[in-house]
């Protein structure tokens, strides 16, 4: 008998649909100029207007007037795709200008720019784990998928410390000889709880043992700091940050990632990282929207102010109301729920009965048990936006009997 | 001590400069229109006019007047980003919609698409080694660096066969047990050499002992079949390929890739794919102009039969020069050098005396000792490129006191 793969497949999706984690993907048709609301295409054929509230455009950039006409321009002058990998061909001059343009966003020589922050993770750390001999990555315990494929593809010891614990990162730190390459790895605004790294500290102990640092500011950038460098720029510490990662596909609005570092580091990653020497670069279209979006934020501090008041007012809001809001430091406002089957009735029920979009966030992307709803509010999201998403969860939560006030603060913090 | 990062890195650049395989990007700016004509930004900051003869935009889809508007057209509708992951708010009209014409392309019932073609088979190939417990991949000793990091992220048992060797993969099949999961990985057009798989005898060999077919069509798609469906459309094999990758950044024009096969291989890759889960989906706007490029190719048998003779025209003037070509059966056009250091100087005076584009390729690209030049044709290459590139040639050639005639087969057969 000879192996039946798809009943394997079929086995396989059966495991996810029992888990009640089985993903359908909604079918969105945004309506640019409107943001966030949108239009969503539904099984039956007809569509229902929407308001989008776990959108990661966290700007609205996506549908800003000056980055959509730089792209229609690029398309105009250069066309649609880049033709080739960066080496071959692929390398247009909207590409030179956004590198440039990103290191000084970053305060660093240089960047590189890859097809998308999951990329830039994967490609930068396993190569560093090629380049270091030896090297050790020490990984805080909730980093991104991305970020754990790329010390995974690199082959080498890792160690994970305790989310945001600095003590433990520093206990693992002294057990290792003083000579051996470390990495400590790890993000600024951690996505799914909107928890924000002590980056000053850790930097600290990474440096007090000659350790070089790779900080993922994927939530970070365009949001914080002065210019949209992201929290180490707020925090003034990006000169003891050896590598900083970003994308630019949230707040910038487009698609894409990229590293920022010294000129040998970026150099050594280009020259070596299989993901980015064998693929074809971004589209110039992207390149080109990216660079204006970069420029505007730069600029664009009250921008970034109106934002975290946005979001501060969405989390009083539904704290009035008892509902239970996780303890978010950032512009990300999860709340708990704590079941992958009530996430999804509950996230259903929104779209269907009171046309708000939100995704309910289940295992994989967090751990079991401790699914969540997670809103991102915009400054494009008004008054009304917020009162009419907290009326329907209140009601909804009324409906259900969710739990109220307290979290379950065990679960939370076993993550 | 600690560990000194910067030297590190120093050390692995100056191995790659003392190898004579530095790369430096050519910094291009295409005249949209014009293509291959295009602008070069030197590093003393003065342009010069060249013509590129190394893009992968094989039929220069991505300058079609079309494609362009269609893109502007998704600008003007739903803005620059998805804005999110496919499960979280990232999945537009035009993904569900290219998903469905790129599933019809290649004669199976879904499709799935990813940022490019490098993820398709990176998370493809790795997801497939989970999803069947004690899979063994048989892989082509010459398939592309992302098929290669898919099998490694898989972290299964792999074969290598001899490429295109059909009597060694089923030497191999046949040493392994009837009912073991068996994967067959190899690709239709490779995209170095120019040779094409014996598509339908490997299949047959793979179904008799029951393995799984999948295949990269990268440099197929848009360029041979009767709709553009690639080398095993073109052959009437399509159903025996369980699983075909492709990429939306080739003769397509713009950026992407994508997967295509059964509803359940494609459901499974989707629901359990790290790189596709975890990542900012594609933008729209490239979405938009690939499912215009791919409905323009479905109908384009004039433009394929247009590119085949154009390379047949240059393999056979170069060949009249007494040129090395490379024995290529396709649409691409190797020269052989078989020296990294005389690959780049002749690239380099091709550009700057005679304004020809074209990169050395070089290790890791290719094995060392079969450096060579890659030239890629398109329709939009005129009598008048051909006649310049071959006249340019013939006279490096004999500057230079190059080789002619006889190719080193030892040294191309040992690949
Ligand atoms: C922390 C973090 N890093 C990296 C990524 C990947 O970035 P991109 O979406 O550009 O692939 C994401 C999300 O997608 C993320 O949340
Ligand atoms: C054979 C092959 N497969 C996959 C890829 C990757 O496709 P993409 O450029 O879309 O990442 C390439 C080239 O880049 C290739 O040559």
């Amino acid at each position: 008998m000879t192996f039946n793969y798809q009943a394997a497949f079929q086995k396989a999706l059966g495991e996810v649909h029992a888990e009640g984690r089985y993903r359908v993907f909604a079918d969105l048709e945004r309506d640019c100029g409107r943001f966030p609301q949108a239009i969503i295409h539904k099984d039956d054929g007809s569509t229902q207007e929407i308001t989008v509230w776990c959108s990661n455009d966290y700007l609205g950039m996506g549908q800003h007037e000056a980055v959509l006409s730089a792209m229609k321009n690029a398309i105009d002058h250069v066309g649609a795709g880049a033709g080739g990998t960066r080496n071959i061909a692929g390398t247009t001059h909207y590409h030179v200008l956004l590198e440039k343009e990103l290191a000084d966003l970053h305060e660093k020589e240089a960047a590189l720019l890859f097809t998308s922050g999951y990329i830039a993770n994967e490609a930068t750390l396993t190569t560093l784990a090629k380049l270091l001999p030896g090297v050790v990555i020490l990984s805080d315990e909730l980093n991104h998928a991305s970020m754990i494929q790329g010390i995974r593809g690199g082959r080498g010891p890792k160690m994970i410390w305790r989310h945001n614990d600095v003590e433990h990162l520093e206990e693992l730190l002294a057990q290792l000889p003083e000579d051996q390459p470390k990495i400590v790895a790890f993000e600024s605004v951690y996505s799914m709880d909107g928890d924000i790294a002590p980056i000053e500290e850790i930097c600290r102990v990474a440096k007090k043992y000659g350790a070089f640092t790779y900080l993922d500011e994927v939530h970070g950038v365009g949001l914080y700091g002065l210019r949209g460098g992201g929290v180490a720029q707020r925090d003034g510490v990006l000169d003891m940050v050896d590598c900083v990662e970003g994308t630019l596909g949230k707040a910038i609005g487009v698609m894409g990632g990229y590293i920022a570092g010294s000129a040998e580091l970026v150099d050594a990653i280009r020259s070596f990282a299989s993901s980015f020497i064998f693929t074809t670069a971004l589209s110039p279209v992207l390149v080109a929207g990216a660079l204006q979006s970069v420029r505007i934020l730069k600029e664009a501090q009250s921008m970034r102010d109106e934002h975290q008041a946005r979001a501060a007012h969405l989390k009083m809001a539904l704290e009035e109301k008892g509902l239970p809001v996780m303890p978010s430091e950032s512009h990300i406002v999860p709340v708990f729920v704590g079941d992958p089957v009530h996430c999804k009735a509950i996230s259903d029920r929104l779209l269907n009965e009171f046309g708000v979009y939100v995704q309910p966030i289940n295992y994989p992307t967090v751990p079991k048990g401790t699914e969540r709803l997670r809103f991102s509010p915009t400054p494009l999201h008004t008054e009304e936006h917020v009162e009419h998403l907290v009326d329907a969860l209140d009601a909804l939560w009324a409906e259900c009997k969710l739990a109220r006030g307290e979290l379950p603060t065990d679960r939370i913090a076993a993550q």
